[in-house]
């Protein structure tokens, strides 16, 4: 009887983070990487963030309420209500990290067997919790050539089986950088108003948008307020990557009561990174305005230097802070482990996430990577001439063949 | 299609975070609360774990590894060789508390419909893993007036099916106070051999220990080498409870392959807190001698005040800081109600867990309650001051039958 699950052995290996060994042994190699493997910014984090922390007159450090420190909830609630989203505390649990507040919706809404659909590329990460949670992944492809433009309703319709409980879409979008319009959130809304579904909103990226609109978080779709859920996290926004403080927000009063049955088997969320969250959040709108300019600098350096490098294609780019980009390679797999364990360039090399482990479709993805812009422009050139280089002698080399796998 | 999920439906409230509300309005009403419902010791933090936090040099909250901060493997590991168990920082993946340590455990070997054997009363949050990972809990027995004893071999051989793939033993024993001995845990070894399955030993008690013997690890048991799954935290040990830094420790490559999998999917455990760590394992032995000599203080505290009162039946207790007991009442759930909302002592009330959460056989623990001491003994008095004015008056008393439900 021994062996493992079968859904631990179904569950993938992180498409961002299986790589590490490779560039584990490149450092001890003594070669210079360029992480644009993960979403991990270097921007640093509030500086409430650490007075909160630092001046804490704590001397026990005790588990927090499971739903989290009411005045976490009642700060966080008030920061939603100045963007518009018209929730109180009583909406908000408090959850360790966007990963847990993800992993409590689709366990609250989808049974083993049950089916959510997602538009791929998708955040692999998704891929995971579905794995643990036995339920299945819909995917439905958007396409690099089409700026990964979400399909029209038809195709969500065509996706939509007995077992489907769930639309999930990451907005704005990670890996592919797209921000869904209002006219299609709206959209969405109607689907799922026809069709008894819930509509999951991975809002994470909210302040990395690029366009000229806000983005509409699915609170704010009318009618819908009984079956929208929304995933929010302190990482990106405060790049607290490490803090593990996320949030999950409905009006849906048995979501709220599942969920917080599962956060009282878990006890609580981390109390001394919620002290400093709740410092964070006293940080000025100044910070976020530079952080985004700094951002859409980093974008415009990227998208430059890659579009001048012979064979590259790259989408449209309008919110986070990734780019899935297609390369004259014949498998991505194989070149982000080649960058790591048989180049460099002048003592360096750059760490990419094959785009292959963010689609659930097989095969899909084997010449695009996700590149996270997480570094200062002036990196992001040499980590650019570092890829430039690379390319014009990667052995697997083949110009790209583009257009839908 | 709307509605929650099965298990959303089917996972229970925490036995020891469901009365919160109540405690909330006979605190809005002044009374003052004795908490003794939950594990949460008063015992400060170590220094070293605030010095390394307060003078940690990042300005950046980095995601950590995902199988956690390497220093903080290998210094963990360092700590087990201590006391006699031979791993390595390989054999460690660094978890978000015991909990995620658990759940990752039983998403490894148990599949949807398997089945896990525990000794009830068992720790509650058990079945709220079990419940969200679709996991059948396979409860065998054991009795108040036993001591709550192991039961012999033969009733575990009795409770197994084909769907059995682990045995679960929290020892010492929340909420029982028991600690096995040597011989038990080799006879459960033995039958793991022939059975082929995964024993899993939740540890996290293994310094509140007032016996003469050493907690036996299931990381020491001959020939289970690769059946052994050991769960570890900081929370009790440290009294960092909030920190939810835990460790999930095994031989068993293939378990250590698909946790750290489970682990790449959430990213990472909390950075600030497991940097708070590594300066809390350089703590010094006597803060736990003078931490268990604290709580065997404060166990023989709460034993004599009890014993002396007539109707309530204690178990000798031997670990951990727990004690379940039988009250003359009939309804474990509606006295510690009752106290909250109905009833003060001198404007003073106890807030205790009732014992049917502990149990997952249906009645059993009805006129049982956990008692955390967690207090010290001035405190403790003062509470079983209370707890023995309410039971005089409890208008739902009745001598305890005692005996076997």
């Amino acid at each position: 009887m021994l062996g493992l699950s079968k859904r631990a052995q179904a569950m993938p290996p992180s498409p961002i983070r299986k790589l590490a060994p490779f560039a584990a042994a490149a450092k001890a190699r003594g070669v210079e990487i360029f992480h644009l493997n993960i979403g991990q910014p270097d921007v640093p984090s509030p500086e409430g963030f650490w007075r909160a922390v630092r001046e804490t007159p704590l001397d026990v450090l005790e588990y927090s309420p499971s739903d989290g420190i009411p005045e976490l909830k009642t700060k966080v609630a008030g920061y939603y209500r100045s963007i518009g989203l018209e929730v109180g505390p009583e909406n908000v649990i408090v959850t360790t990290a966007g990963s847990e507040a993800l992993s409590f919706a689709l366990l609250s809404v989808l049974g083993e067997g049950d089916e959510v659909i997602i538009p791929e590329p998708l955040y692999a990460n998704y891929i995971g919790f579905a794995t643990a949670a036995g339920v299945k992944v819909q995917p439905l492809r958007t396409y690099l050539d089409d700026d990964f433009r979400l399909p029209g309703i038809e195709a969500f319709e065509a996706a939509i089986t007995p077992r489907t409980k769930a639309i999930l879409v990451c907005n704005p979008g990670n890996p592919t950088g797209a921000v869904y319009t209002s006219d299609q959130m709206e959209a969405l809304r109607d689907l799922c108003l026809k069709h008894n579904l819930y509509l999951i909103g991975d809002e994470v990226y909210r302040d990395f948008n690029y366009t000229d609109e806000p983005v509409r978080s699915v609170l704010t779709l009318e009618g819908l307020e009984q079956q929208a859920i929304m995933i929010d996290s302190v990482s990106k926004r405060y790049s607290l990557c490490g803090a593990r403080v996320g949030f999950l927000v409905t009006r849906n009063k048995d979501i709220l009561d599942a969920a917080l049955r599962m956060a009282q088997a878990r006890l609580s969320p981390p109390t001394l990174e919620q002290i400093g969250v709740i410092g964070a959040l006293d940080t000025p709108a100044s910070y976020f305005h530079d952080v985004r300019e700094e951002f859409r600098h980093r974008r415009d350096t990227l998208v430059r230097r890659l579009r001048a490098m012979p064979g590259v294609k790259v989408p449209q780019i309008n919110g986070a802070f990734y780019a899935t980009v297609r390369l004259p390679i014949d498998d991505s797999d194989r070149f982000c482990q080649w960058l790591l364990d048989s180049f460099n360039h002048n003592g360096k090399t750059v760490m990419l996430a094959p785009a292959t482990g963010f689609y659930s479709t097989p095969g899909a993805g084997i010449d695009e990577v996700r590149i996270a812009y997480v570094l200062r422009a002036e990196r992001l050139e040499e980590a650019m001439d570092v890829l430039e280089a690379a390319l014009a002698v990667y052995p697997g080399r083949r110009e790209a063949v583009g257009g839908k796998v």
